[in-house]
C-alpha cells in the first residue's frame, strides 16, 4: 500500500527514523527511504517490509523491497544495495505493530466517524444517559435508561434498545442492534452488523405434542472490557441469567454464541464458529475457523481447537484437539494418516476379511 | 438474573404461589421466597432453579437455591430446610416455560420496542396498507403495495421492499431487509439483520465460455405463520416460484437457505446450517448446527440430521442421520469408534497388507 | 409462479412467440398459451418449464406444464396433446436465462428501488463527489472524499465511508455497511447486510505475556467489475495493502473472506464458507458451499473444492479437491467407500490385530 504521507507525517520516512521507532538495530543505508508498506511477495522500491522466519528471510535478497524489519537472529544472506536497509528487532511481529500502531494514530486524525455530539436525525431516549465526548451517528436509536460512558463512538443507524450499559471508549460500527439489558465493557469494539442479546434459540414440544413451544428468554448479555466483535456476527441472550464474554477476548466475524455461554478471559474465536447454548470456555482458549461446540460443554483454560472441530465432549485445560468428534489432535492426524492408505489396502483387507 | 421485581408484580413470589401458578405439588416451606431464577450451577440464595434430570437432582441437596421446579419422579436426596421448598410437577421444563412466559408478560410492558403508530422518520409508501395497532420504528421504510396486517411490531431501520404481505402480529426487529413479493404469516418473528427475498445463487457459464452469467430471480418467499428466523440469518428468493418455510418452523441465527427450498411445518435448524438450493425439508424435521446439505435433496418428514452434518444424498422419512457424507447415525457412530483404532493397528496392518 | 402480467407486457405469451424468443424450434401447439413459469415437478395447466437432462424429459409426457424449453437432443416420449408445444434448442439452460433476463427487464420497470437522487433523508459529504443519475435511498450516509459512479443505485440506510470508490451501476442493496478506503468496480452487485473493508482479524499476545495485542489494520478492499456478494458476507481491509476480489467473481450468503486474500477472476464461492488471512484463489476456482480455508494457502486456478472441505494445503490448478482435511476428490471418495466398510470389518480386524 502507499502511505498517502502517512509515514512522512511521523517524521521516520527513513530506515533511521524507524530503528529509533522500534528501538531496533540499523544494519545499511540509514537514509534508505520508506514511501510504503507491503508484504514481502508483493513489494516494491520503496517498501517496508516485515521478516519473522527463516523461510521469508531467504526472499529477501531478491526482493524489490528496501527496507525490512528483521527478528534479529534471522540470516538474510547476502542482500546489501545502496538504498536498502534493515533493522534487527527481538519481535519483528511485536514491531510491525507498534509502526501500524503509530501509523494509526495519524490515520485516525482523519477517519470517518461521526463527529461528537449526537446527529440531529439520531434519537436518543430522555431517559437515557449519555457521557462526555460522545459521538452518536445519523440515524441511531438509544432507548430508555441506557447508559452510554465517556468517549464511546456510535456509527450511524446502530439501534441500542432500553437498560443497556455501554462502558468507556466502546466503539460501535454502523447497524449493530443491541438488544435489552445488555452491557459493553470500556474499550470493546462491535463490528458493523453486531447482534447482541436476541433471544436464545430454545423450544420444547407443545404440550399438546401438535406444535412447537417457545421459551421466552429474559436474560441478557455482558461483555467485557477490550472485547472484539467481528462483523455480523451474534451473541443471544440468556434463558435467564446472562450469556457473557470476558475481558480481552476476540470474536471473528459471522460467530454464533448461544444463550447462556460463558467466555472467559482473553479466549480468541475464529470466524464462522458456532457455539450451542450454555457452553463455558476457559481463559486464553483458542478456538479456530469454522468449529461447532454442543451444548453444555466445558473447553479448558488454554486448551486449543483446530479449525473445523465439531466438538462433542468436554475439552480439559491446556489440550489441543481437533477433527470431528474432535479429540486429542496428536490422535486426530494419526487417524487422518492412516485413512489416507485404506484404499491402498482395501482390495487386500477384502481379501482376507470378507467370506468369499 | 435478578428478576427486579418481576416476580413481585406477580404477586407469587413465594413457593406457594409458583405452585399454583404451575398447578404443581409443593413440598417443603410455602413461605420460601422467591426473588431470583438461575440454572442450578450459578443458583445463589432466594433463587428459583429447574431440575429435570438425576444428574441435577442430586446436586440440589447442596445448592444454595431456594425453590426448585422439579420433574414429580426425580429423588432429590435429603435436602430440607428452613426457607426451602420444592415444586413437583410431571414436566419440570414445560411449567419452566410457563413460569418465564407469566414472566415475560409482566416484561412486556417494560419492553423498549416502538410505540403504535409511525414514527415521523419513517416512511411509508402512499400505496402501502397499515393495519391497525401497527408500530412503526424511527427510519424504517416500506414500499408500493405493500401490506402490513394488524398489531404489527416493526423495529426502527427496516426495509420492506414493494407487494410484501406482513401478516397479523408480525415482529421485525432492527435492521431487517425484505425484498420484493415477500409474505410472511401471522404470528412470525424475525430477528434483527434477517435478510428475505436476496436473489438466489444461480449462474451458467456465459455463452462466450469466457465469464458467468448471472440467472436473474424473479420468484419470492414465502413464510407461514408462527416461524421463527434468527439473528442475521438469510432465505434467498426463488428462481421463479417459491422459496418457501412453513407454519410453525424455526430458524436459528446464521443460517442460509436456497433459492425455491421447500421447508415444511414445524422444522427446526439450528445455527450456521446451510440449505443449498432447491431443497425439501418435510415436516417436523429437525437439523443439527453447522449442517450442509447439498441442492435437490429431500429431507424426510420427522427425519433428523446431527450436528455438523453434510448431507448428499435424500435422507428418508423418520430417519436420523449424520456424518460426511452423512447417512444413518448408528453406522456413523460405528465407523467413528473404528477410526478411532485405525493408528493402533497401523502398524500390524502395514506389516500384513505392505509387501516389504 | 404466476407472471402476473409479465410475459403478456412482452408479448411472447404464446409457445411460438416464445421459439422466436431464443431463436428455438417450435413442436406441437404455437398457440398454446404461457401464463405462468415454473420447475416441473411443481408446474401447473398454463407453465411454462425447462427440461436440461433425460430424468426431467422422462417426466414431461405426465407433467400438467404447457409449454418446455428443451434440450435438443432429449428424448420427450408420447406427450403430444393439444394446448401443449415444446421449444426445443442447443441449451435450454441457457434459453432459460434469456426468458428470465426479458421478463426482468420488465420487472425492473416495477422494482422497488429508490428514485434517482438523493432522498432528503441521506446525508451526503460536501467533499463527496456523486455522478449521474444516482439514486439515494433513505437514511444512507457517504463519508468525505468517496466518489460515487454514474448510474448507482444505493438503497435505504447504506453506510459508505471516507475514501471510498463506487464504480458505474453498482447497485447496493439495504443496510450494507462499506469502511474507508474500499473501491468498487463497476456493475457490481451487494446484496443486503454486506460488510465490507471491517478490520482484519489479527492479534499478537501482548509483550507481558497477558493480554492480547490488537495489529491496526491499514489496508482495505478493492472489487472488482461484475462481482456479485451475497446476502450478509463480509470481506476484511488488508493488515496493509489491498484485500481482493476479482472481475467477475460471485460469493455467495454469508462468506467470509479474510484480510489480505487475493481471490482472482471468476471465481465461484457457495455459501457460509470462510476464507482465513492472505490466501490467494486463481481464476475460475470454484469453491463449494460451507468450505474452510486455512491461512496463507493458494487455490490454484480453475481449481474446484467440493461443498464442506476443509483446505490444509495448497490445492495445484485445475484440480479438484473434497473432505477434511482436503485432497484430491477421487481419493477421498475412495476413502468414503472404505470407510464405510470398517464397521463390517471391526471384529475380524480386532482378532487379527490386537493381541488377546
Amino acid at each position: 500500500m502507499n502511505l498517502d504521507g502517512l509515514l512522512e507525517g511521523l517524521g521516520h520516512a527513513t530506515a533511521a527514523a524507524l530503528a529509533t521507532l522500534v528501538d531496533g538495530d540499523l544494519d545499511g543505508d540509514g537514509d534508505a527511504a520508506i514511501t510504503g508498506i507491503e508484504a514481502l511477495q508483493w513489494a516494491k522500491g520503496g517498501d517496508l517490509t516485515f521478516i519473522g522466519d527463516a523461510r521469508h528471510a531467504r526472499l529477501w535478497a531478491e526482493s524489490a523491497a528496501s527496507v525490512a524489519l528483521v527478528d534479529r537472529e534471522l540470516d538474510l544472506g547476502d542482500w546489501a544495495r545502496p538504498g536498502r536497509a534493515v533493522v534487527r528487532v527481538d519481535d519483528a511481529d511485536q514491531a510491525m505493530i507498534t509502526v501500524l500502531e503509530s501509523l494509526d494514530e495519524v490515520a485516525r486524525a482523519g477517519r470517518d466517524a461521526p463527529a461528537v455530539g449526537v446527529h440531529p436525525t439520531a434519537s436518543i431516549d430522555p431517559t437515557a444517559t449519555v457521557g462526555d465526548d460522545v459521538a452518536i451517528g445519523a440515524g441511531t436509536i438509544v432507548g430508555p435508561r441506557t447508559v452510554i460512558g465517556d468517549g464511546v463512538s456510535i456509527e450511524a443507524g446502530v439501534r441500542i434498545h432500553a437498560d443497556c450499559t455501554i462502558g468507556r471508549g466502546v466503539v460501535i460500527h454502523a447497524s449493530v442492534v443491541i438488544r435489552e439489558r445488555t452491557m459493553v465493557g470500556d474499550g470493546s469494539i462491535l463490528h458493523a452488523g453486531v447482534v447482541l442479546g436476541s433471544d436464545g434459540f430454545g423450544y420444547r414440544p407443545s404440550p399438546d405434542g401438535r406444535g412447537i413451544r417457545k421459551i421466552p428468554h429474559l436474560g441478557h448479555v455482558e461483555i467485557g472490557r477490550d472485547v472484539e466483535i467481528g462483523a455480523n456476527s451474534c451473541i443471544d441472550r440468556g434463558k435467564f441469567g446472562a450469556t457473557s464474554i470476558g475481558d480481552g477476548s476476540k470474536i471473528d466475524n459471522l460467530c454464533q454464541i448461544g444463550h447462556n455461554c460463558r467466555i472467559g478471559r482473553c479466549v480468541v474465536i475464529s470466524g464462522l464458529t458456532g457455539i450451542a447454548g450454555s457452553c463455558t470456555v476457559g481463559d486464553g482458549a483458542m478456538i479456530g475457523g469454522g468449529c461447532g461446540i454442543a451444548d453444555h460443554l466445558r473447553v479448558g483454560a488454554g486448551a486449543r481447537l483446530g479449525a473445523r472441530s465439531g466438538l462433542m465432549h468436554d475439552v480439559p485445560d491446556g489440550e489441543t484437539w481437533a477433527g470431528f468428534p474432535a479429540h486429542d489432535i496428536r490422535q486426530a492426524m494419526k487417524e487422518f494418516a492412516v485413512i489416507r492408505k485404506l484404499p491402498d489396502w482395501s482390495k487386500k483387507l477384502k481379501e482376507l476379511l470378507e467370506p468369499s
